[in-house]
């Protein structure tokens, strides 16, 4: 019987494709941007900006230099979306195994007491650069966006999970997907959670 | 083609065994307390104060408050050991495949340009206490014991390799063994490394 599998990634490690084939081979959902999606209807907040604050860094420190209303606007629209995002993480472990990648699923769903495999993947920047360039399109790619995506993934985390990310006392498996290759990570993580 | 797997492991993981077994079905050759004695031979310390300050708490810190000449004198010690310690693994690697655990033969061979498989195992604590008490035999272990074991380790590596232990950016393979199980610890170490 497979678990919930949560999968945590470095911008450009491939988590998310991974997460996917996970998914498939075991026949279980899979949710990446459809949390996106439901939080935007959940709250009624733009799914362009629910995008763009859901694992950005914390608005606390990214607005740090507003105006104060401002900045606590911020804050609360953060909040609100981390808010929704963790009802619908929770209603989809109800219904049993799945793969969830990001959004602090696993500190979301161990706090509410649910055994899960927290899977950490990451790869060499340079890895990460070349993958972004040519298999999400982004042909302008380079090592600063690359890092910049992970520092405000890296800031959401520690703001709502108040821990490191990636730290090993809280995955039960980590990778390196540049190193051990896409496919034989989707191998180790049906292995492990089995 | 196997690779050289290099295996760092919190006190109580298995990490021993998990590696004796990688090695012994790969059919290659696995270096631990061989170190410990062939260490001792190169440098002429008795083996019992090898193995007290191999992978122990860095001299520099545990003697703080003694007395300076003998403070300088138990550095002096443990730059011995782990130089000679240092030539041997850089020795066994040269050899070809094998598996080396702990004593920071991550970064010292990495430093030397070979390029390995490193993995870090760890679990949580009850199951550590647990098997240091019915496996390795203490039967009065207790947390704090295991927890100042791995306090020795981590600052033994970080005085040596100057970075984090079981950091993820440093290791392609991190495992729970106690969530995951040794026998598909060793399954996943033997898929990656291939």
């Amino acid at each position: 019987m497979a678990k919930i599998i949560t999968i945590s990634r470095e911008y450009g490690s491939g988590g998310h494709v991974i997460g996917e084939k996970v998914a498939e081979r075991l026949g279980i959902p899979f949710y990446d941007s459809l949390i996106i999606t439901e939080a935007a209807e959940k709250t009624g907040i733009a799914e362009e900006t629910v995008k763009k604050v859901s694992e950005d860094a914390s608005a606390a420190n990214k607005y740090i230099n507003a105006g104060f209303a401002h900045r606590m606007n911020m804050v609360d629209r953060q909040d609100k979306v981390f808010n929704a995002q963790r009802e619908i993480i929770l209603e989809y472990a109800k219904q049993g195994p799945c793969v969830i990648v990001g959004r602090c699923s696993d500190i979301i769903l161990e706090e509410a007491g649910i055994d899960c495999l927290n899977v950490f993947i990451h790869a060499d920047i340079d890895y990460r650069v070349e993958k972004a360039k040519t298999e999400y399109g982004l042909e302008d790619c380079d090592e600063k966006l690359v890092r910049k995506v992970d520092k405000s993934r890296k800031y959401y985390y520690r703001y709502y999970a108040d821990r490191g990310w990636g730290e090993y006392e809280y995955n039960q498996l980590i990778l390196d997907s540049g190193k051990i290759g896409e496919d034989r990570c989707v191998d180790i993580i049906i292995s492990a959670a089995e």
